[in-house]
């Protein structure tokens, strides 16, 4: 391999067709780095294009890159005064050898909504491993990338490569967390000492559970229909988080919506007692986007309260919006993240999720090996793959 | 008729039964004054009591007097101190002959959503004309009532008491607005140079385009399928607030939810260009409580932007609350008011709103006539009672 | 002693003048509850009127009976529907046995103020054990009061009494935390992940610094210019909140006010660089009331952060305010708490303050030895009377 | 002149030393856009700049430009796609002949200030015409310059060159009324319908007290010790605004700060009597900087209320701190603005505020009569210049 054709990538071509392919490196531009990618956790975006070839609306319309939970080490550093980049920001200062997590998403910076701190609604965004945009901008699931400096955000030393993958995901969970804080002029309940639920004990479920538990939240449940992963839940971090659990029956849908929303009624009535609540949860976070679990969000949240829909779902739902309305339980969305990777990072500095991702962190895979990442994820192992554990994170390495 | 039956009340014995009875005149208890009620105007719940006996699920258990958006003139003080009311807050001071606009539901003051500001949700709260509690507490369709005095909040002289009557429907709409102000833990548009989409033109839709024109919101435009009631709106208040008017089409829903909702969104675009925005509007109140009005709004509000709920409306609909939650287009209950009197009496007294109530209120008739109140509200005029003017809100004077 | 005469309490007749007297047994009013106190912690306000028979502008014009920090069990609920309290709110459902923590502020319930959730600001608040309103409200330094049952939290089992008496400092903290985390209608930097300067290791502070680390915060720095407090603070809950400290420097003010600014500007870098921060602090939580430390607190928060005064300290002061406005840094004052009690109660009950109330309460007195409680508190004892404990929280037991 | 020195600028040589020199045509570098300036607004800083050569502690190391409240039309865009911008934000489709405002501060646009919504504050902003950075940033007191096209808003065609001047004033006020609309978490008393004091009736002053009655203030009054600046700001937009206005008595300080103190809260309670108010005003933007001016508004916020910190002042101030803190009335800073432009363009384009700018507006003189300006601003005309108007506003034009 010439030094020109040193790096390696896996590349979607369509439907579960993944291909390594080995590319030029890349040079870095003005204003950006050079990083060799060290992790990069796949999500569920990353599942949709590798099995259908598209995610939701977007279709791949060529070989896509897929990836963005990444982190790596900082190898070119184009633009410097005495070895470090220079400019303002979580860049000013980097330098080689400096180890970073990528936020891979590149905002315009000029529209109102950029300028206003709300730049994950971008509509200039150009996110990697999104086919929203065309050309597609390639995804972090290759060993070497270019990336501006301002978008990469140091890691102390002791956090590792691994949690600073799962920076991105922890992200969403803050700013989900963020936005429920306060809404419609009313100053909202604090969350110190307040109570919440989590609908989904995925990935992200866990960190925004485990968020919580560190913002001061006394009572956390997490619900889900899978008992191996409530298992987990219960025992993240060691327990130290107190986190309950609540088992959500599968069940089929009623035959009228009348009797689907009375069953989701009582289910919420149901998960509020395990809590030992009268009135409800603060606030809810609905983790699965799945529409019973977004009925039954509403319902549980109290008068007051918020439901964040912080999983992408179902785009079009029958909600039991009266019991919303005439409670003042706000429905807030959530896209991706803006401002959090800082917090995230400071989380995992200071010691406050210790354990957290090496519980979520369920199997780990060398980017050469990339497709059985994938089919881990999608918990399609072959023949003894998953090592016998229930798939949560699954981490690719380089 | 003896002093002791010298009250008239307008009493709902069921559906269509509405019926002119005398009552004993009430003795104000501790902490209530006594007050002869001035104007009543008519609200879209007094009417679903009246032609069904019933509001969605409050059903009426015993004969009922309507009405709750109310004013007087204070006729007795029992606590006195120098002939006037002891105590704090809104009643402070109060004395016979002082004109008041009543605050017709009484929260329990200590519950953690009164003690927080958010009186209006109060589990506890007893609301005149409303069937949801039993014993039912009676309206203000009656010549004289006992109101908490607190709970009375004075007129300066040269507001009106119809203006006062107004105050309820205001308060609503002050309180969308108020809630409209923040979501999410992010700082949200300023109302002042901000734009906003009304849905509805009906007496709270008018109030709302106005107070939003109050607050300096610099464009706005009302929408509703009745061009008459888009005519006043226009000329509300002599067209000195410029609202612009939109005519939606009348149309039968498509036969599929897709086809649905692509046409909201392309007549939510249609809107947006009618106002020479690009990318939507920063609020949209939806005052019709209709899901094909729900779903526009959706759509129509800009990234970042709201959704408030102001009307009362279905209680359950299909929504694209993808198109909500991606693009963190937060939806907003609103359920009545909580500390939106002052406000909204401080606007009549100033003079922000001189004109509007002129406008709005369509009809005037006498307690002893109330039935014809009611048909003219419900726009079932017998012949000519109309008077050729579209009804928008009925008072009942006494 | 006849039953009639068998509360026993410590009153204060002037300046250092504290007898223990006894008196009639209070029966509850309407509304109200008996409660046997077990525990009251000392405050600053309390050893204020102890030493000088006034606090600030208020001068004790009756004897006065002190404490506001306390616990306690219910022994006797008047109104009751089988056995427990009716009506809503904390009180609700309260019956003899329960033990429970007093917010001692009766408020108006009816004003703005109260009404918009700010009842701590209410003009007719009646607090007990200050000499502001006349006649005075007693305090809680007595066996037996009655209270309004609605202004008693319930403990849960496992929340000793000494924690219960803590609430009331605790939510001084937390309503502190609360007001700070917006300001000027910027969303503000959310408590988690962010850091934070406490100045004062007095009890208030702690409790501040422990519940900023409950809140998430990842950075927090506590000084004072006593250095055993400080080794308190780093000790507290086994460290495991984390807390770095700094010793201030105790110093004679620099012969002008120039110098005493750069100095307490130079102070503010030194503080910062120890926490290897280079723009200052996100928050800055004033607790001791000093002059040179709110000017140490305005150089040493970030630009757009806050600087939140929970210390009452010098009634006029000068400071470099050009330093705050110009960089958007809010002076936010702390009055008492409204609506903390529930939060702080949840802390306590979910173990997320384990430890805490340990270290800081140092000492424990008998009420009926209670003038002992004040030589401690006030750093006064008399020989071997301290146990060789700094003074940080005094609790008088009955 | 040849082509390439065909600008003319106004420059700062030293305290009182202004020359009209000759420049070479600046050549817009990529993503600016070139702009004959047609009005510049004097501000005070630039008269301190003019009087002292210094503004605060920024004193100027070079000749230098001053000049930052701005307007002009586009003469020239380097990078276009079919003749206008590309790019996004307010620059987006900008084209030869278009009318703009120039938002004259560059944010670096990467720090987390500028990623949060407050680039305002960012700490490498470069802001023309001041001495702050150096090399210095030339001000807009030139016929033509070359600026970043994302800062230039266009101005709608009825929308004239002086208002396009005044925009950033306006903004000034908007950014002081955005920010007192929350604080400390509490959801703070909304504007419409509320009270508030501004001292102060200078061009910036009246700018806030219009902007206040645009968002809906129902009791707006001013104050200041020159009644011919009263009697401007209450005929200001013949009088509409309905703003009272308030006569401050000039008197020498109090011999100590306790009389100082009390003669302030007594002027307090008289203002506040004018205004019919008994406990204060909701909100009070001070726009002097001068210290018994901060005091008194301290005195006349209403507990709760905010006290808005417009005016840049004396930088060391002795405080009335008790009186804000335990009353918790906030003290927030403004430092220009942050996201306002679009607003204050939209209220100028609406009709909002009309007759405003004419009335504020009070001399004009051409660039190359500079000084005239500069001596007429700081009210130090020679004979006549001032033709007998008390100056709020001076415009220079090209």
């Amino acid at each position: 391999m010439s030094p020109s054709e040193s790096v390696q990538a896996l590349v979607l071509h369509g439907a579960k067709d993944l291909r390594v392919e080995t590319r030029p490196e890349p040079t870095p531009r003005k204003g950006e780095v050079q990083i060799a990618i060290k992790a990069t956790g796949l999500c569920g975006s990353d599942l949709h294009y590798y099995q259908h070839g598209r995610n939701g609306s977007f279709v791949i319309q060529a070989p896509l890159v897929l990836g963005h939970e990444a982190s790596g080490v900082v190898t070119a550093v184009p633009d410097t005064q005495n070895g470090a980049t220079t400019g303002a920001g979580p860049s000013a200062g980097l330098k080689v050898g400096d180890r970073v997590a990528l936020e891979v998403g590149i905002p315009c910076r000029s529209c109102s909504l950029c300028t206003t701190g709300r730049y994950n609604l971008c509509p200039q965004m150009s996110f990697r491993s999104s086919a929203k945009t065309f050309p597609h901008a390639d995804g972090t699931l290759q060993t070497v990338i270019s990336h501006p400096a301002n978008m990469c955000h140091e890691l102390p030393e002791h956090v590792t490569f691994e949690q600073g993958a799962l920076v991105e995901p922890l992200a969403v969970s803050l700013h989900g967390i963020n936005r429920s804080q306060s809404a419609g002029s009313s100053a909202g309940v604090p969350l110190v000492g307040s109570t919440a639920l989590v609908l989904g004990a995925g990935a992200v479920g866990m960190l925004t559970a485990a968020a919580l538990a560190v913002a001061g939240v006394s009572k956390i449940v997490i619900a889900d229909i899978d008992a191996p992963r409530l298992k987990i839940a219960a025992g993240l971090a060691s327990g130290k988080y107190k986190l309950k659990t609540f088992l959500l029956p599968r069940k089929a849908p009623a035959p009228t919506i009348e009797e689907t929303l009375a069953g989701a009624q009582e289910l919420a009535t149901e998960v509020c007692k395990s809590a030992d609540l009268q009135s409800g949860f603060d606030r809810v976070f609905e983790c699965t986007g799945v529409q019973s679990c977004v009925q039954l969000g509403i319902f549980a949240a109290t008068a007051g309260g918020k439901l964040v829909l912080v999983g992408m779902g179902t785009p079009t739902q029958t909600l039991p919006l009266g019991a919303a309305a005439l409670r003042e339980v706000d429905i807030i969305g959530v896209f991706r993240y803006a401002n959090c990777y800082p917090a995230a990072i400071a989380l995992f500095a200071s010691g406050q999720l210790d354990g957290v991702v090496e519980d979520l962190v369920t199997h780990r895979v060398a980017l050469a090996d990339g497709e059985r990442a994938f089919r881990l994820a999608a918990n399609q192992p072959k023949d003894g793959e998953d090592e016998g554990r229930v798939p949560v994170k699954v981490v690719i390495t380089s």
